[in-house]
Parts: C-alpha cells; sequence; structure tokens
C-alpha cells in the first residue's frame, strides 16, 4: 500500500492515527499542501479531488476520503476495531462520526478558509478555485463554539463518543479539537469531561503518528 | 424498530430507500418540518439534534444520521448488501457516498437554505437559528454544476458509483439529483451517462418508497 499525506493538515491526521492504532506500517509520501502540490498533474492523477489522505491499495486502486480509507483499513486489518463491533455500536460510530463532521470539521475548515488571507480563493477543497465569505468565517467560530459544548455534553454521558470503546468517531474528533488552535479556538475549563477525553485521547502513542 | 421520517426531505429519503432496498418494513412516523415539529419537545427529546430521518432500535437507542442508520441496517440484515463486500468496494462506497455528500448535498442544501425566503433563519439544521448567507446559496448553485459533471464522469466509467454493484452511494446520489429540482437544477443532455444512471436507479421500487 502507499499512503499520501500531508504531516500538517486536518484530515490526513485522521487517517494516519487509523492506520497507526491498526498497528500498521505504509510507505508515505507527503504532499505539499503550502506549494499547492495537491494540484500538480501527478496528484491530479492519482486524485482528481485534489485531497489527502490518499490510500492506494496493493492492487493500485486509489482511495480517498477518510470514509473509504477507514472502510478499507477496518475491513482488511479487522483488529482493533475501530467502526464498532455490534450493530448499535457500528451505528453510533457513524452516527458520531457524522455529527462531529458536520457540527465540527465543518465550521473549522469555514473558519479558517473564509478568514485566513492566505487561504484567499482556496475556501474549499478541490481543483476550482473558491472565493472566500467573510459571513461564513464567523460563522465558523460561532459554530465551533457549539461544538465544543455538544462534546462536553456527550463525553459527561460517555468515556468515549460511541460508548465505552475508542473509535474512528474519537479520531475524527480529536483531530479537528486540535485544528481548531489554527482558528485560536480550544476546549476551556467550561468542558471538562471534553478536557479530560482529550487528555485520554492525546496520551495513546497514535496522536502522535 | 421505528423510523421517524418526513416525505418531502431527501435526508429521510436516503433512509427510506435503504429500508425499502433491504425488504424491510419498519413503523414510520412523520415529522412535519414545515411547522418546525423538528424542533418540539417532544421530537427534541429522540433526537436532540433536531434532524431526520431517527431509527429507534428495538433496545430502544436512538440512531440519527443516515451513515449511522446505513450501518445499523446493514449490520442486523446484510442481505442484499449495500455498504460493499470485498474490502475495495466497502472502501469505494464509502468513498463515493462522502464526495457526494460534500459535492452534491451540501452545495444544493446551501443553495436553497440560504436562497429560498421561506427558510429565512433556517440557513442550517439543528435547534439554533442560523442567518442566510446569500454568497453561500450562489456558490451552491454553481457548485450544483460541477457535481453534476462529476457524477457524469464517473457514470461513464461504472455503471454505479461504486463499481458494478447498485449501493448506499447510488442511493446518497440519487436522492441529491432529485432533490435539486428545488433549487431549479437538473441533469441535462449534456449528463448522458448520468441520466441513463438516473432513469435505472428511478425504476428500482425503492425509488417510489
Amino acid at each position: 500500500m502507499l499512503f499520501y499525506d500531508c504531516a500538517t493538515a486536518p484530515s490526513p491526521r485522521r487517517a494516519r492515527m487509523f492506520i497507526h492504532e491498526k498497528g500498521l506500517t505504509i510507505e508515505t509520501r507527503q504532499i505539499d499542501l503550502t506549494t499547492k502540490e495537491q494540484l500538480s498533474p501527478a496528484f491530479l492523477a492519482v486524485n482528481p479531488m485534489a485531497t489527502v489522505p490518499v490510500l492506494v491499495t496493493d492492487e493500485g486502486e486509489a482511495i480517498s476520503e477518510n470514509a473509504g480509507i477507514a472502510a478499507y483499513l477496518e475491513a482488511v486489518c479487522p483488529e482493533p476495531p475501530l467502526l464498532g463491533t455490534s450493530p448499535a455500536e457500528k451505528a453510533r460510530v457513524q452516527m458520531w462520526n457524522a455529527i462531529v463532521e458536520h457540527q465540527g470539521a465543518m465550521p473549522i475548515a469555514e473558519a479558517l478558509r473564509n478568514g485566513n488571507p492566505a487561504m484567499k480563493g482556496r475556501a474549499l477543497t478541490g481543483q476550482a478555485d473558491v472565493a472566500q465569505i467573510p459571513e461564513l468565517a464567523e460563522r465558523g467560530l460561532q459554530r465551533t463554539a457549539r461544538f465544543f459544548d455538544l462534546l462536553n455534553r456527550r463525553l459527561s454521558d460517555s468515556p468515549y463518543l460511541a460508548g465505552d470503546n475508542f473509535s474512528y468517531a474519537d479520531i475524527t474528533a480529536f483531530v479537528m479539537v486540535d485544528f481548531a488552535r489554527v482558528i485560536k479556538m480550544r476546549l476551556s475549563e467550561d468542558h471538562p469531561a471534553a478536557q479530560d477525553w482529550h487528555a485520554r485521547v492525546k496520551a495513546r502513542p497514535s496522536a502522535a503518528a
């Protein structure tokens, strides 16, 4: 397998943590988003969506999107399970992952990409240039604050997002909480359950992968 | 099980099609989004995210988000498979579903929710009121046109989004293409492969569910 990564970006960090949790070591190539290498003809031939992460299988198939990479790795390497084992747990993993993507990953990305002068014309991933919308940056900040509250409520009831076991949903949420530093948002003492969870996830070796 | 639906909305239609494809019949309650029933205390007690679809399991657990409902139903009722069978197919189903959600479902929702006077204050789902951003409506229309082109390119190479078999990714894309009528966007003769695919999916009994 071959893994296309970018050490500084949140989406490939999700895949990197997933790979590490599975105990896998996969040959890795860095794509430098700061020089727009994702828009190079060589990389677009791998993934025309111009996004990392991408996992190329031993059969030469390029899998993009964290959802695709997680499904593939869980199927070829079931242990330890990260997508749940019982039907209800599988459902909760996907449910919480989707909630975190919509309520956390999206607003954080909107705040950064629409508010940072360095991201001008790059308000969305992909080949096409997309203009910034300043109101979307402001909305993203407000929604990120609500996302932290939501995480804290859930983690007051449950040790991990999908229940008793660490999962893919925790990886997504942990990476997004960390990445929110780029928009100067951090968990605070108003979020004790989320802070405790964050410390437990940060202590996992995969957090440094 | 108990299924919370809204007959006119696209997200619950995805779950409805999935349930029908599985050959299941599940007791259903309609939530009337036109009267904001999703914000009623009774429904918020079921799903505090204020979204449909929701599937309540026989154990009384409420599963929201299509990703959660699909994972649950595939686990309790594996046949016919809608999330793929081989590792590569499972990966392609999730990859294409994610691409369709980001490149299709999101821009269509943004165009509608930020452009329709009847959606004022409802630019996003959830309990909080969110103001419309007119530029996001305009961007949504432009992105929907690119989404149709993307669908057509993929379906020129493959009978279904994830390969040879109909899947969850096709359900998501089919429902979104149909729903785009609310922003006056339709597949055209520029999208012959996507039109052919749309006709094949529309002929499935689940499309009328």
